[in-house]
C-alpha cells in the first residue's frame, strides 16, 4: 500500500492541506478538537512525514529569499538593492530567485527557496500567475511570506505596495494641465492590481477634468516588443494621441523614439510620461518625465517588516499593509503646465 | 577547552586549510603521508567537524547558484537569462546571489549558497575582490565552480570569457577609420582582466595605426557617478578627445548626454562607443554604437559546462576555457568609415 500523504488526510477529513499540516504541528490557530481528529487519523493510517525534507525545512537558517518577476527591470533592481541593504544590516543573508513572469517557474522558485531553508520569502508575483497553492505552501511550511508591489489578492498576508492610483492620477492630471486632451494609457494585463490601480487613477483624472474616456486610447503595452507594435498603430488614430502615459520607463523611452521617428515633435506634439524614474530617463532625448516609485525605500520597508515578523517584533495579528508614496519628476518629454489664462 | 577547528590544524601543521580539509576527506590529490599526519593530529586533538553543517552540505540538491557583482547591469541580466534557460532545460533550479561589487558580501554569498546545498556555483567576481579563500572553500566542499566574464586569476577552474581584446581592437580601429585621432578609453580598475584586455586591444589598435598612446586619455570611469565627474574634465583637454570608447553602455549613454550638454555635436565632433549593446543603445539620441558581447550565449555556455562537470559528461581533467566572440554594432553615435581618399 502506498504511503498516505498530507493531501490524502485532508481529502478524507474534508479539510485543507494547510489545516492538516498545521494540526500535525500543533499550530495554535487550529482547535484542539481538530488537531486530535487529524492526529488520530494520521496515526490510524500510519502517516509518515518525509523525514529528511521535514528535518531540512525545520532547520531553517537566517536566510531570506526573494522572488522577482523580472530581473532586468530597473525598478526590481532598486527594490532588491533596498532589500539587501536591510537584510545585511540585520544580519540576514539573501537569495534571489527569478520567475521571469512565468507561473510554472514561480512554483519552482518557491520549492527551491524552501529547500534552501529560508526563514522568510518576499514575493512580487509574476504576470501569468492565477493559482496560489505554491504561496500557501510557504505559509504551511511556517515560513514568513510578504508580497511587495505585485501582490497576490488570493493570499492574506503582509504587503507593501506603491501608491499606484495616486501616482497615475497626479501624472495624468499634470498632462491635462499642460494642455493634453487625447491621453493614451499603455498598461499591463488586467489581472495585475498595479495596472488596474493606475488605470483608475488615469480615468479619475480624466473625469475630474471632464474629458471623455476613449477605449481606443487604452492598450496593454508593457514590453519593448509590444511598444514597437502598439505605439505606431496608436499614432495613426484620428485624432492622434497628444500624450502617452506608460506603465514603465522602457516602454516610455521607446515611445519617444518611435514618435520622433514618425515625425512627431516630443513634447510639442506628443508628450510622454514613464513610471519608475530609472536612469534611462536621463539618457533619452528629450529627457523622460516619470513617476518615481522609490524602489529602494520599498525594498527596505518590505525586508524590515518581514524581519520584524521573523523576530516576533511585529505583534499585529492581522495583515500589515504599507504604502509607498510616489512623486512625479518632470523632465523634458512633457510640456510645462500652462497658466489658467493660456489654457482656456 | 575550545573545540579545535580545521584552521587550527592547518596553522599547527603549516598547511593550508584546504589541504587539511581535503586530507580529512581522503582526497586523492593529497599524499597518503600528509593525510595520515593530518588525521593523527586531528584525532590527538579531538577534532570534531561540524556534523550538521557537514550533513547538510553533503546532502546536495539539484540547484545551481550564481554570484553576480551587479544586478541592475543589463549585461549580467542577459547572462542570468541564458543561465536560467540552460539550467531549466536541464532540470536544475537556480539561486542568485548578489555581491554588489563588495568583497565581504561576496564571501557571504559563497557561504549562503553552500548552506543552500547547491551542487555548483557560477561566479563573476566583484571589482574589489583580492583574496580567494572563499572560492577555494567552494572547491573544498566538493562543489563545482566556474567563472564567467570576470574571472579570478588566483583559482584554477573552468571559465567562460568574452573576447574583450578583439572587441576593443575592432571598435577602436573602427573609430580610427572613421577619422578619430584622440580616442579616450574609459575603463575599469586595473585588477579586472576584462578592463586590461580591452585596454590592450585599444592600445594595439592605436599602435597599428601609428597613433601615440596618451595617458591623459585613459581613465577609470565605469559608473554613472564617475562619468559625471570624469567626462566633463576630459572634454576640457587640449586637443579635446574626438571619441570615447566606454567600458559599458551606461557610461556611454551619459557620455553622449554630457558631450551634447557641453555643446559638442555627436558624432560629428565627439564619437561615442559603448560595450554590451543593451536596449539603452536604442533610446539614446543619437542611437549608441556598441560592442555586443552576447550575454545570453555566455550564460548558456557557462551553465552547460558547469552541468556537464556535475553530471560527469565533461571528462577533461584540466581547466576548460571558452571564449565568446563579440560583434561591433554600428549605430549613430559614431561617424561612418571614410574612404581611403577622404581619410588622408
Amino acid at each position: 500500500m502506498a504511503q498516505i500523504t498530507l493531501k490524502d488526510i485532508a481529502k478524507a477529513l474534508n479539510l485543507s492541506p494547510s489545516t492538516v499540516s498545521r494540526a500535525m504541528r500543533d499550530h495554535p490557530a487550529i482547535s484542539k478538537k481538530t488537531r486530535k481528529i487529524v492526529k488520530d487519523y494520521a496515526e490510524a493510517h500510519k502517516y509518515k512525514p518525509n523525514r529528511l525534507a521535514l528535518q531540512l525545512r525545520t532547520n531553517k537558517n537566517n536566510t531570506i529569499g526573494v522572488i522577482v518577476p523580472e530581473i532586468v527591470h530597473y525598478f526590481f533592481s532598486t527594490v532588491l538593492d533596498g532589500i539587501q541593504q536591510e537584510t545585511e544590516s540585520e544580519g540576514y543573508n539573501l537569495l534571489i530567485s527569478h520567475s521571469n513572469e512565468d507561473y510554472e517557474r514561480e512554483v519552482k522558485c518557491v520549492e527551491t527557496l524552501l529547500d534552501a531553508r529560508v526563514c522568510g520569502i518576499l514575493v512580487s508575483q509574476s504576470k501569468t500567475t492565477v493559482k496560489y497553492d505554491h504561496f500557501q505552501e510557504i505559509l504551511d511550511n511556517n515560513v514568513h511570506l510578504l508580497f511587495f508591489d505585485r501582490i497576490c489578492t488570493g493570499i492574506n498576508t503582509d504587503k507593501v505596495v506603491v501608491d499606484d492610483y495616486a501616482g497615475a492620477f497626479t501624472a495624468v492630471e499634470y498632462l491635462i494641465e499642460s494642455g493634453c486632451r487625447n491621453i493614451a494609457f499603455l498598461g499591463s494585463v488586467p489581472s495585475m492590481p498595479i495596472s488596474n490601480n493606475r488605470r483608475m487613477g488615469y480615468e479619475d483624472a480624466l473625469r475630474k477634468h471632464k474629458i471623455a474616456i476613449d477605449k481606443k486610447l487604452i492598450e496593454v503595452c508593457d514590453t519593448v516588443e509590444l511598444a514597437k507594435k502598439v505605439i505606431p498603430e496608436m499614432l495613426k488614430l484620428d485624432p492622434v494621441p497628444d500624450a502617452f502615459f506608460c506603465i514603465n520607463d522602457e516602454v516610455a523611452a521607446y515611445c519617444i523614439q518611435i514618435a520622433k521617428s514618425l515625425g512627431f515633435m516630443v513634447p510639442e506634439e506628443v508628450s510622454v510620461c514613464g513610471f519608475t524614474n530609472s536612469y534611462i530617463t536621463e539618457v533619452t532625448y528629450p529627457r523622460l518625465t516619470s513617476v518615481d516609485q522609490y524602489g529602494v525605500e520599498m525594498g527596505k520597508v518590505a525586508a524590515r517588516l518581514l524581519i520584524n515578523r521573523i523576530e516576533g517584533r511585529e505583534k499585529k495579528e492581522g495583515v500589515v499593509s504599507r504604502v509607498i508614496k510616489t512623486e512625479l519628476v518632470v523632465k523634458e518629454s512633457t510640456k510645462p503646465v500652462q497658466s489658467i489664462a493660456q489654457r482656456y
